[in-house]
């Protein structure tokens, strides 16, 4: 793109919806995210190309059902990433010498209710690319390699365009000043827009290390060189992790600030790594056919204080929180990061949320950090004090109960937690404005119903049902897509029992007061028949599930005119589930809702539960939900007084 | 290509392993197969380029396995094609007008061990490009627009490509003449090879019919315009078939040989189709946003009396049979043909097999042709008898045993039939030498052992198992990819019993005049370490699973050298089957194989079974797969000869 010449520049900056500076995970996710919903965006990186080499490359099954809702998990597997499903641990024999197997175990375990219960390990460079290529897609090309030299928010010079940037060729050879309505950091740990807010970063854990890294193709007969492992010997630690295209990818710590003699800037030779790693997996060889990377880095634990000081210049991704790679959390935490950010923008850019929904960002997505941090510390000494039992590890990987049902065994408790971490179903959002608890601003005898399975804050739990046009088998969780709006799963029981209910909140909907009907599309009369998500909002989905087979389910007379409008949003529960075997609506079942009566499931557009409600007749469901959304929404709040 | 100049053409001509007429789904699946497999090609059509719009679109489950087995499924899913789950019926109702659902039954109901219980519908281009690349990817292009304008068979002059074939450009413009070993016509209905063949075409019915199809965007409150429907009225009937990209493509019989006045040049115009849709759905509304394509054309069934005459020129797809659209089954058994065809010439031209092997192409695939559109027939005539009653429907969806228990009910034996034919499982070769059957000439006690589910001449059944080196859960019959060799699995029940078995049943192997090593790869010695299929053959790739969990399975202690030399062919049967939800080997129990001593399967290049062999110990079960190979393959006869 060419410059304005410079004093059109200074008359008048180009004005962007938003400016992202760094094109790494975290930056990528939130691009393509406001790509797609159609906000005008400058993306800058200071690289001249994608990553090349090396880098983060785990993605944990959590971040591949987030992929797959954005339709790009294909092109990632297209590329055939290597798939970890176990562990395997490898240590001194109790007598002798060289390592032996003490134990393997699944990385995402059956207690777990995963689509996909493996981490993909792909390079992440052919990441980005996946993601370039959905950007282009939608006309945003990254600028690079230019840099972000200054920025000031808020200079009173445009109040819709509060933050002026201020970026740069690397070579010094041209410059911008744009305006924006956002700025985001996500240029990693040295992020300068980090260091010019004076946020500083808090060390959790003060032990530093530096870690060598070699990703190559190698000949071995140590049998699990395709299998994630963590082996210690009396030569020292090593981690394996397997890559696509017969690579393995080799974590050797080289040095520790609880060394005597600490330096951080310790270093390696490739060489050097290679010679210890061959002593550390004796007696099994190992000789390397090719080196496709190799880097020494040190690294230390820490957390940014703060993620934005004025809800308009942002960071995320790994300017807000460093550690160790052992976690394989970077890019997921990157992700997640972004995706959180990307719909409360989209939400209140679109007219939908007051501007204070922008402060839970920060609170949300710190506290997941700070978790992160503060389990792999746990984690690391639960281990360090003694390896698991072998009958630990099977029955804390068999039992389908959850971390809290074993408070009494410290290892089962760390294990499960750590499997529900490291796979991202452990991600929780505390109670919020947009999470509900006990203490939610709302107050309904209908809210968070007795039994139901489903936690606010975390993730909506999968199930299979029928689509009844088309009598597709499909992923509940799936059929909205990444598309900004909130997802209103409408468990409707069975219908000789809720048809009243339903109806009943179709006519609250249809109130020009309601959540619903109060941000409608502003071009609803032109919306094509087709449409399918957002026929009438750009904010909501109505799914509707009977308890029923799909054959007994008649849209025309059992489906009320607001959700019928979804067609292909409608479904049946009527498929097995093996969690749920003697279950005839086993989605229901899942949710613990009830088979008869149903009940009302908001997902936020990211996927957390924000509340759940009985389906009753009457008013009440529409009234709870009515007041949900008005502790965050622009419009309901004096609509409803009007009404009361 | 440039041509070489006519006077060297004439004095030398080209020389390729085949020539290949015709770029529909036969000649591109054939080219696909042998272009991997590394034969050298030319390949014309007489079309500028790939199929625009229209024609056949419907892929069935088991030719998504096979195109999933090829690697190439996730090419056509990223075009988002329709599926069809289930079928609807719609007829007149007992009294008044209009039309009612009468019933709807899956198109691939549960007691069919499908991967994916569905017909993928896609724009027949669509599929054809994804070959097009593939073909590309090993430097094939087809040339076009070219066509055959002669050929001559075992002409005297060059016994090692003893087929010369003339292809022109069809504006005349250049020609040229080239020598192959084999040519193959997959030219359409209206084959030139097979004219030129004086190769008649035999009228199984001699109804014929007038169809019009036409493919387009509509608005309808039709509910199931996203269904599979089959609909007579008072004015006619019409079937609806589901299409990508909110398309819906029509079928409308127009005419019928059975009708007074009979005309197969009667035609009718779009409009004329779409007046006639509009009075067929009433009372529901049609109108069309779009027509993308529409098209008159008589049909009747019809078989080529002959596949091929003398082995070298062989013909397959629409050239070989024609029939109704309605079963949906054009393109896949054109796929099912190439693909008979295409391993059996890797077999021959890569010294595994005699050349006799080739005549058991015609017959297996004729065979399969007549049973399509016997079954045709045999299904319209039951439908036009009398509609099923539901829990007819109902009970043969859900009942689990196979067609032949249910002789004593017409209608569902039927029903079943169809179920197993239109999804390609049905499809199964007769006894023969690749397929056995008591009176094949290998007789021994071993094999097919009692209580084995497998049925030789039909295809492997689909288990889950976990890889050993990398704890993935794979799909066993997938986990060798298409390349033309035999699969033998080696089902090793329980390594404490059978310890002895597997180590004999190596050392069997490991003598050189086996039938595995009498077929070692001539570059062996220079194979590289990461070659996980055929290390030591071509044609043979080794699959052993274990019926234990896969932390119990040493490879170094438990896999004799044969087979570990497979690494990445080792699994463990240890996955939850609902099908077995009881068994702690259900891979084992779904084959009906002794979960103690386990069993051998050879599994033929295409999928399809060809014996089952007892594990025991001593050289009984090499013994009978080295009779087995004996009877078509090259090599072993004399070795065991010499040996006995």
């Amino acid at each position: 793109m060419a410059s304005p010449a410079p004093s059109e520049a200074q008359a008048r900056p180009v004005c962007y919806d938003i400016v992202i500076v760094g094109a790494g995970p975290v930056g990528l996710m939130l691009s393509t995210c406001l790509a797609r919903w159609g906000y005008k965006i400058k993306h800058i990186d200071n690289r001249p190309e994608p990553t090349a080499t090396g880098r983060a490359d785990g993605i944990q099954p959590r971040s591949l059902d987030l992929l797959r809702n954005m339709g790009l998990k294909s092109a990632i597997m297209a590329h055939k990433p290597a798939r970890v499903f176990e562990v395997a641990f490898w240590d001194p024999p109790a007598s002798g010498n060289g390592i032996v197997r003490t134990g393997t175990w699944a990385s995402c375990p059956d207690f777990i209710d995963a689509r996909y219960p493996f981490t993909t390990l792909l390079h992440q460079g052919l990441i980005e690319r996946v993601f370039i290529s959905d950007l282009e897609k939608n006309n945003v090309q990254i600028q690079r390699p230019w840099t972000i030299t200054g920025f000031r928010s808020n200079d009173g010079q445009d109040s819709q365009y509060p933050v002026s940037v201020d970026i740069e060729h690397i070579d010094g050879t041209a410059k911008e000043t744009v305006r924006a309505k956002y700025l985001f950091g996500g240029e990693g740990a040295r992020s300068f827009i980090r260091q010019q807010l004076n946020i500083g970063v808090h060390h959790k854990d003060p032990i530093a290390h530096v870690w060598g890294v070699m990703d190559g193709v190698v000949e071995t007969d140590f049998p699990d060189i395709k299998m994630k492992c963590t082996i210690h010997s009396e030569h020292g630690s090593i981690m394996v992790i397997p890559r696509e295209n017969n690579m393995v990818r080799l974590y050797i710590q080289i040095a520790s600030s609880t060394d005597e003699n600490w330096d951080p800037r310790r270093t390696a030779t490739a060489s050097d790594v290679q010679e210890k790693a061959k002593r550390i997996l004796l007696p099994y060889s190992i000789e390397w056919e090719s080196v496709e990377w190799y880097s020494v880095y040190p690294i230390g634990q820490g957390i940014s204080e703060r993620y934005t000081l004025d809800q308009r210049v942002f960071l995320g991704g790994d300017a807000c929180h460093t550690h160790s790679p052992k976690a394989g959390q970077g890019m997921n935490t990157a992700f997640l990061d972004a995706l959180n950010l990307a719909w409360k923008i989209h939400a209140v850019e679109g007219g939908l949320a007051k501007r204070e929904l922008l402060e839970t960002y920060e609170p949300e997505r710190k506290s997941v950090a700070e978790m992160l941090l503060d389990f792999d510390n746990r984690y690391a000494k639960l281990f360090s004090q003694r390896p698991p039992a072998a009958n630990e590890v099977q029955a804390a990987s068999e039992n389908h109960g959850t971390a809290n049902e074993h408070a009494d065994n410290a290892f089962i408790k760390t294990f499960k937690e750590s499997c529900e971490f490291t796979s991202g179903y452990g991600v929780y959002y505390k109670p919020n404005v947009l999470n509900w608890s006990p203490d939610h601003p709302v107050q309904s005898s209908l809210i968070h119903p007795k039994g139901t399975r489903l936690r606010t804050g975390r993730l909506f739990i999968p199930s299979d049902v029928t689509r009844v046009v088309d009598a597709n088998v499909v992923h509940l969780e799936q059929e909205v897509p990444l598309n900004g709006s909130f997802r209103i799963f409408i468990f409707a029981g069975d219908v000789s029992q809720s048809r009243q209910a339903l109806l009943d909140f179709s006519e609250q909907l249809k109130r020009k007061w309601s959540f619903y009907s109060s941000h409608l599309r502003a071009d609803i009369d032109n919306v094509s028949h087709h449409e399918q998500h957002n026929p009438h909002s750009l904010f909501f989905t109505l799914c509707t599930i009977f308890a029923a087979k799909r054959p007994a389910i008649e849209i025309s007379r059992d489906v009320p005119e607001t959700m019928a409008r979804y067609r292909q949003h409608v479904y049946a529960d009527d498929r097995f589930d093996h969690r749920f075997p003697d279950s005839k609506a086993p989605a229901h079942a899942k949710m613990g809702l009830c088979e008869k009566k149903g009940g009302v499931v908001v997902v936020r557009p990211d996927g957390h539960v924000g509340i759940v409600a009985d389906l009753v007749e009457g008013t009440g469901t529409a009234d709870a939900l009515n007041q949900y959304f008005s502790t965050f929404c622009v419009k309901p709040l004096e609509a409803i007084a009007t009404r009361i």
